[in-house]
């Protein structure tokens, strides 16, 4: 008889504080825990009784790739077991949850999902940025610096828009996003920052202006993972960031 | 001597588990809570040893002016005290955290952050519709259904921009945002759903189609607090909700 399931969590941002009571009590009640490379180790400690796998990239080897990690979900719960599927942040905000539970559902196999604390709203509020104030902005949009099939993400739209903007996974790209928002009409002035390891005791940012914000990228070394958040509600940040960031004004 | 302070706390869309082992402790550490409106009671059972004021509109009554609330948590950590200010979601988002947080950074106080799940994640992943889904599109914003200063939203930015909608405070203006977004040419066909009370006992929710949206939720008498969702990502919903959709199929 199968009565095995999968239950995909959330792990939040890098604190092992911002995990949920839910994802605590799934993982007590776990028999394997299958955990991403971005996941803090510290939460593993929830899941005492389980197995854990780790699927991710550590130790330079490359990421196990997405259809096996979805096979393996689908065969340890056809033989029964309680399997935690652990993923850094929200697993259904730019975290191939949606992949997963798509895989997971053509199989037949039960489904549970525990929402997660994503970077988008933690790692700003670390500086004292709130990702939205009325009399800012009636939005923020969470995007990632590039699309699925290699077309352009339309900045000029989402300047437009006039929401913050919080972007993922963006270093690589981080000179072209800066000027898609240029030439989009963004002004040079407008507020930004680079947040790298949100959360954890490794962090480290720079708040500059949009303009400057390649140069203090290279100068501080800045590197994924890290979040590009970039809106005037920056300019809100605790005035000991801000007048770190002082020395990158043009 | 005044060693007060206030932590501003996300207590989460409203099923008491999803909410961070941080705010349990930063409950646990309160003196006195100030609660909002919308903040699932079951959460105070960890406040246990604090005092509890209720600051919003239950009962009837007008809600307490937020110039009012600044002045009490002012007032509360100058005597001294830890100050928990626990609302709904994430304080960060929609939540007027930042207004507070810069009410107290001018008086000097003391302040911590906790953020919190946001509903406009975690409710749409209660029908297994993850708000990002790297082959349907590159983000997601969150936009309240109106501006500050009455300006119109503009929607014709955001349809452009290819983002999942997630729009909060949404229900009073619907007729407007869904003649918004078609007019901006968004599909007559676009999948919307509309989620209420969600993560909550009482949830319930209406799937169907950008156009055919108001007619539905008057059908089923959807109200406030309740989200809408708007992008292709809605037709990933799990086969119950989308069956119990079809019947507002125009």
């Amino acid at each position: 008889m199968n009565t095995g399931k999968v239950t995909l969590i959330g792990a939040g941002p890098g604190d092992p504080e911002l995990m949920t009571l839910k994802a605590v009590r799934a993982l007590g009640e776990a028999d394997v825990v299958l955990v991403d490379d971005l996941v803090n180790r510290e939460v593993l400690r929830h899941a005492a009784g389980a197995r854990i796998v780790e699927v991710g990239k550590r130790g330079g080897c490359k990421s196990t790739p997405q259809h096996f990690i979805n096979r393996m979900m689908i065969a340890l719960a056809q033989q029964g077991q309680k399997v935690a599927r652990l993923k850094g942040g929200d697993a259904f905000l730019f975290g191939r949850g949606g992949e997963e539970m798509l895989a997971l559902r053509a199989a037949g196999i039960e489904m549970e999902f525990v929402p997660g604390i994503t970077s988008g709203t933690a790692v700003p509020a670390t500086l004292g940025i709130p990702v939205t104030h009325r009399e800012y902005t009636h939005g923020v949009t969470f995007v990632t610096g590039h699309t699925q099939d290699g077309t352009p993400v339309n900045w000029r739209a989402l300047v437009e828009g006039g929401t913050t903007l919080v972007i993922y996974m963006g270093m690589k790209n981080l000179p072209e996003i800066v000027t898609g928002l240029l030439d989009a009409g963004m002004a040079n002035e407008m507020p930004a920052a680079i947040i790298q390891q949100g959360t954890l005791p490794e962090q480290k940012q720079v708040i500059t202006t949009l303009a400057s914000l390649p140069m203090a990228a290279q100068q501080e070394k800045m590197a994924s993972p890290a979040l590009i958040v970039v809106g005037d509600v920056v300019s809100l940040a605790r005035s000991e960031a801000l007048t770190d960031a002082l020395k990158y004004a043009a």
